[in-house]
C-alpha cells in the first residue's frame, strides 16, 4: 500500500506535515480534500479519518494517523536523517517543548480568532463532526494573547540560528506556519520583532517552505 | 547539577510527568511549589520558569524543560528502558497521536470547564504570567465536548488492553489523568463506558500513578 497523504493544499494544518515531508524527502501519494466545499465532511473522508480533520496520513500497513504529532513521530524514526525532533536528550525535550509553545500559544490562538469570528465559520467554530457556535469573547483572547507570543519567540531569537536547538527542527517548522497563517487574521510581527523577521525570512527561503 | 521536578502535588499537569518518571525509574530532586498560594506566580519560580506553568523539570545540564511535550521527549531518549512512546515507526505515530487526542479533546475540555466556572480562577482564566479573564460559554462548550471523548476513548478500547498499541505507553498516562482530572469539574465515564472502566481500573493499580 503506498504511503497516502490527505492534503488541502491552503490550509495551515496540512502545510505542517507537507514541510515536514519535504525536508525528510519523503514523499507520498497526496489527495486533495476540498475544505472549501466541506469535503473533509463527506462519508468517503470520514472512512478514511472519523475526525473531519486534514491532514491525515495512511501508511504502508494501512495505519492512518490523524494529526501533526503523530505524522511527525512517525516520520523521525521512519526516516530518521536529517533529525527534526533533535539527537540528544536535552534537544529531543527543547524540540517538543518549543513545538507544543508554538501550538498552543501561536496555532491555537490563531485559530481561537479565525474560527469564532470569520462568517464562513458560524457554526463551526470547531474542526472535527461535531457543530459548535462561534464565542466572540474567545476570539479576543486569541487577538490578546498572540502578541504576547510573538514577543516571546522573538526574545527567544536574540543570538540564535533556530527556535528550539542548533539546527532546523519541527519547533521551526511549526513558528514558520504560525507567522504564516498569523495574516489569516491581519496580524503579523511587529518591525521591532528584529530577530523573528530574520529568522522567518530564513525559514521562508528553504526549499520546504514551498511544499 | 542534579535533576530537579518543580511539583504541585494535587495538580493534574505535573501528575502526568510524575507517572512518566515512575515508569521510567528516574528519580529527581522534587521541589514543591504551592499553586494554592500562588508560588507559580512568585519572582524566584519566574526565574526557573518564566511561564509560571508547573510542571517545570530542571536537567543536569541546566537545561529547564518547562511543559509534559518536552519532558517525555527527553525522558525516552534519557531512559530508553521500558519504551513510552512505542517502539516502531507506526507505535510512535500512533501514541503522539492518542496523546495529543487526550490533550485536545480531554485535558483542554476539563480546563476549559473549570478555569472558566471557579472562583478561584476569577480573572486567571489562563495558566501563565498574564491574566485573562474567564469565558463562560467557553466552560459550556468543554461541557459539550469532554463526553464525546469518553465516548470516544471507550470505543477505542473495544477489545483492546491499551490506548495506542500494544503495550502502555504515555497516551495511557494522558488518559488516566484526564479520567481522574475530570472528577474536579463532576464529570466521570458512564456505566456503560465498560471498556473504558475496565481500562481505568487497570491504569490505576499500576504503582506508577500513585506517583
Amino acid at each position: 500500500m503506498p504511503i497516502t497523504f490527505y492534503d488541502y493544499a491552503p490550509a495551515p494544518s496540512p502545510r505542517r506535515a507537507r514541510i515536514l515531508l519535504a525536508e525528510k524527502g519523503i514523499e507520498p501519494e497526496i489527495i486533495q480534500i476540498d475544505m472549501a466545499k466541506g469535503q473533509q465532511l463527506s462519508d468517503d473522508y470520514k472512512k478514511i479519518n472519523p475526525g473531519c480533520t486534514i491532514p491525515a496520513l495512511r501508511l504502508e500497513d494501512g495505519t492512518v494517523l490523524t494529526d501533526n504529532a503523530g505524522i511527525a513521530a512517525w516520520a523521525e524514526a521512519y526516516k530518521p536523517e536529517p533529525p527534526l525532533l533533535g539527537t540528544t536528550p536535552t534537544e529531543k525535550g527543547l524540540v517538543m517543548s518549543w513545538n507544543a509553545r508554538c501550538e498552543f500559544e501561536g496555532l491555537m490562538a490563531i485559530a481561537e480568532i479565525l474560527r469564532n469570528t470569520s462568517d464562513g465559520m458560524k457554526g463551526r467554530a470547531m474542526t472535527g463532526p461535531v457543530n459548535f457556535e462561534q464565542i466572540p469573547a474567545l476570539a479576543e483572547r486569541g487577538a490578546a494573547r498572540l502578541p504576547l507570543f510573538f514577543d516571546a519567540l522573538n526574545a527567544r531569537l536574540e543570538g540564535r540560528e533556530f527556535i528550539a536547538i542548533d539546527s532546523y527542527s519541527l519547533a521551526d517548522i511549526t513558528a514558520l506556519v504560525v507567522i504564516d497563517f498569523a495574516r489569516w487574521v491581519k496580524f503579523k510581527p511587529a518591525e521591532t520583532h528584529t530577530n523573528l523577521l530574520r529568522w522567518h525570512a530564513a525559514a521562508s527561503a528553504r526549499p520546504s517552505a514551498k511544499a
